[in-house]
């Protein structure tokens, strides 16, 4: 199967990271290809980067709709424009928020997603929202550090990740771990290790499950959320975007 | 106070209706200006058009930042874009979904949202939960006409809101309706008085709201949801977008 | 436009202090008149209390109404009577504690309720729920002062608030504090500069939003929740009470 | 055990009535008053006449407390002024829609409320909110009919009954009905016979209850919800009221 | 009235204790079988002892609705294999756990569930959103002890309900304290002496409740949720189990 | 990989169809085994079936953790004794259930769960809130047919869930459909085609996402919920069942 991963920030770096990341996971008759905009934000911390970036990303999405590709990933936490590109694809795209947090309820009780900064809370309680898993949410917690941090000071990352994510186990009862930005992927092991509890790694798990969907020939829906959208005059963009 | 309305699509035809129908009731110390971006979809009926809508309406909302504005109103009832609108702005901005919605639940006990198409039904609820009102939700009703045959067809759209609102009343329980589409402005009063109940046209209603919200000196929140997005390198756009 | 703001509770001290605070801000368009029954409780701090005062106040909601008044706002923070007074009233009427919370919902996240002791917190929590937004409420906290406490001491009292405050923010993602009771009022300002959020008084805020609301020709809905009451015999009272 | 069953109207024949029916069903060492206001509305078909009620009622509840009572009953569906009576009360009070709700809620999976008149919806909602069980809420539905129609046609009373108690089964998973009012009382046992289902006849199924948590000695929680009002000046009243 | 308790697990000590409390209780004219099932877990501290002990102990159930009873009570506080008793069973079955959250919910405003050990809250909420009861629950707290070691120190274990109770009151809110182990029965009296709070036994709360549903008459419905199972073969125990 | 499927009610016949079904879909590199209890009902049709049927089937479980299999499906709607399977293993388990309601979730904005009969609603609502789904729930709709109905009239069973789905979706909103019991496998396909909305059959996607999991390295949280449970005697069974 072909599946295209979006990294939907402008970062080639990251976008490499991440390929490095997937291809030694995936199934060998899984063909993948890591892709990111050339224009929009290097990274994604506000809804306003995610609001640029999702317009940036959504050609790519059309281009996997046309080159034949099986799936979309869209790798991002925020799972940026994820509506959008649902509505205009025919092929399944999921994002690695909405699969991660689904397999997460899954697997224990209650789930504690950990992001960068304190102000990003309501942004990702907003999002569980969106993925109508409020029920499931054990906590929001912060590291306390932007996401230039996580990437400078992996030492440090470890120890903040392993910190927090105890006090979501004592204090909030979370049973399983998500890992809620791309600067503290490569420590769920250790953490699984140290704590004795789940941790989840969002893009390498989406790949997974997102191979089994394809298997199974699950596509979303396209009869009113994700229905196609009507064509129409796009103004100093042409026809349709 | 000065107010930019923002249409968030790219119609020219639709701002200048929007600018008649506001005018007439502003307050005489509001100085309204009612602006569309120039580029970007020329109508919203999808998740797709909000996002590209979105990007194409965000140097508005900086624009009323710098130019001595109060408060910026984001005139289309999907509020594309509002959260990060909020983010990059001091002054206040609200949208006019949410602002009446929250009104429309301090007049009764539930209210039911009229949408033009079946297949929208998701999305405004969704919406609906962003604002964290789906307790106060009755029902969202589709006119089963698109934006187009509102505007094309005045006659059988009065019939057609007045013979849904009057199902919501009776099936759903609705004591108030809120007109969530421009195509259906114009009808309140009418409806209002053939069925006794109460009707928002959201954009008046929202101006109103905002004019008592400037006096009263209230901005939103800039600790977390709102806080302003730190400054990155956009590609192919400059810094910051 | 005439609005009636009605203090709830007899004590005449307070409604004076009301009207001077009101006077200040009311639009110069807006004639207020600010009143108080002349028997009941002197203040508010029990659900008995509220049940009592309630039934006093119903009088001049009814005076309102028959002296071409637009609106009436009942001023206290547990809206006492506020169901009875919408429906034995064809004008508008709206509760401080109502419009108040519906406004902290668009100005951030979450916002946090303060109330002079702890033991309110469960009254005041009900109350949320009776307005249905429970999902945007981040807690309840007390400041641990009696009504008379805070007017007698107003050093202490604002010491307090900046306190409680905080720690709503710190511990509890609160983004708008909305104060709950008038004890409190007058210290909306500086607790704003102090900790960088939002302080909502809510008469003032309450009387702001309802000059836009009369403005824009809104009145609750008649047809079920607030329908006038059936004429009837009340014992002891004559008829309709 | 000594119980005063408070009817919170004041119509002196519905409390005849109601002493009637429950004589027939006490235990035999259970004291029994069955009482009404001299003062008040006649009968209880909104929240302004629950208000004025509530306010009649409560020297009452009061009495109850220096007499040697054990429990009080507030027999109104409503449960008129409950919050305000346990709060004055330092022994046992309940009322019949609290305690047939909760014991509905174990005897199947969803109950549904018939009520007189279609406009009382919102307000029983709001009731079953109140109680914190929306989630057993199969539905309110109406009988079409005034008290007084109730009251004055039987025949047409009991047909309405099961029509109305069929749908709610039929159509909205009802597995228990409450007859939320004084006028449907009488027909339990012909409705369950002849639909197989569970009718619960709120006065009857509370006193049965209400003993029982006499002799398990229980009483509301005074610590915060329910404590005891601070003294005070009641204009006109006297002290407390 | 003729009631069967069953203790769901095997231990006859348990069950004699059982035994004593709930005779010195009992109404006079009330017939009592305390039981145990001869097979099965002789304790039940997870969802596996659960099932075991519902497989054991449903026969009795059987036996009850033969033997001329008129109701049972399952009384361990997970409610083991409540919904099959209530099917296979024509008489009123409850749960201790069911009806003592029921009451917890009428006396205050929320409550808290005191639970042996930490690992079991999960498996606690998961029961409270059984019952539909979640908006009324203010924590679960452990006690941090075995059942075998709330029975060997009584004195440690009076210790630990005293101090984790009051956390319960301070830190979240709880009004009513229900104690969710047969291991805590016998300290009730004084938690409520020294707290000032309401304290739950479920055990003898249940049977007065189930005396004064058995004068009701009420039984649970049979419609639906717990409707007779349909007879089959039960390969290796012949048929219908 | 090695993937034990349980199918926990004891028909052989209905386990040689699932095993077939299954094979036709496994990765090259997964071994299956399809199995059921020696004992317990023939079909699972209550929730006393169901308690009979975990008890009955759990030793299966036991077996799989020391066969060296990687996971277990246990392959009925009801998801059986799923929590106490997930506590007695240390390898992968999951139900259908829970599994084809997560995905369905992520397809689309909200499901419907077909079941045979009108009286099996509640059970499965209730299932849904175990899953903590209830907001992603449109309705649950019955086929009106038994189980062996279904087995011996497949072209009325066809009909019938194509007749349902298509309410469902137009009266309830539905955009994916789990087919809730084996006797509708094998229409889903045709469903799709005909109604042009995603149907689920849990059986085989269950197993495409389990074979993802397994891959992943993914195996539900040990720490609370799911916790091994204590040793313990076992009457009549040995020690620990």
């Amino acid at each position: 199967m072909k599946i295209m991963v979006i990294n939907p920030n402008s970062s080639e770096e990251m976008t490499h990271h991440l390929e490095k990341e997937l291809t030694q996971i995936k199934r060998p008759d899984t063909e993948l290809s890591v892709v990111c905009p050339s224009s929009g934000p290097i990274s994604i911390e506000s809804n306003y980067d995610a609001v640029i970036a999702a317009s940036c990303m959504l050609p790519l999405v059309k281009e996997a709709n046309t080159k034949g590709y099986d799936a979309v990933i869209i790798a991002c936490f925020s799972d940026p424009g994820i509506e959008a590109a649902k509505e205009i694809s025919d092929i399944l795209v999921v994002g690695i928020q909405e699969v991660s947090l689904h397999v997460a309820a899954i697997l224990g009780a209650k789930f504690t997603i950990l992001t960068p900064l304190e102000k990003r809370i309501p942004a990702k309680e907003y999002e569980v929202r969106r993925y109508k898993l409020e029920q499931a949410l054990a906590s929001v917690r912060p590291l306390g550090m932007t996401v230039a941090e996580t990437d400078a000071n992996p030492a440090k990352t470890k120890a903040r990740i392993l910190e927090v994510a105890k006090k979501a186990v004592e204090e909030d009862g979370a049973e399983v771990i998500v890992l809620g930005c791309a600067g503290m992927v490569g420590y769920a092991a250790e953490v699984e290790r140290q704590l004795g509890i789940k941790v989840i790694d969002p893009s390498s798990v989406t790949l997974k499950i997102c191979e089994g969907m394809v298997d199974a020939g699950l596509k979303h829906a396209k009869r009113a959320f994700y229905a196609t959208p009507p064509a129409k005059l796009f103004k100093g963009m042409g026809c349709n975007g």
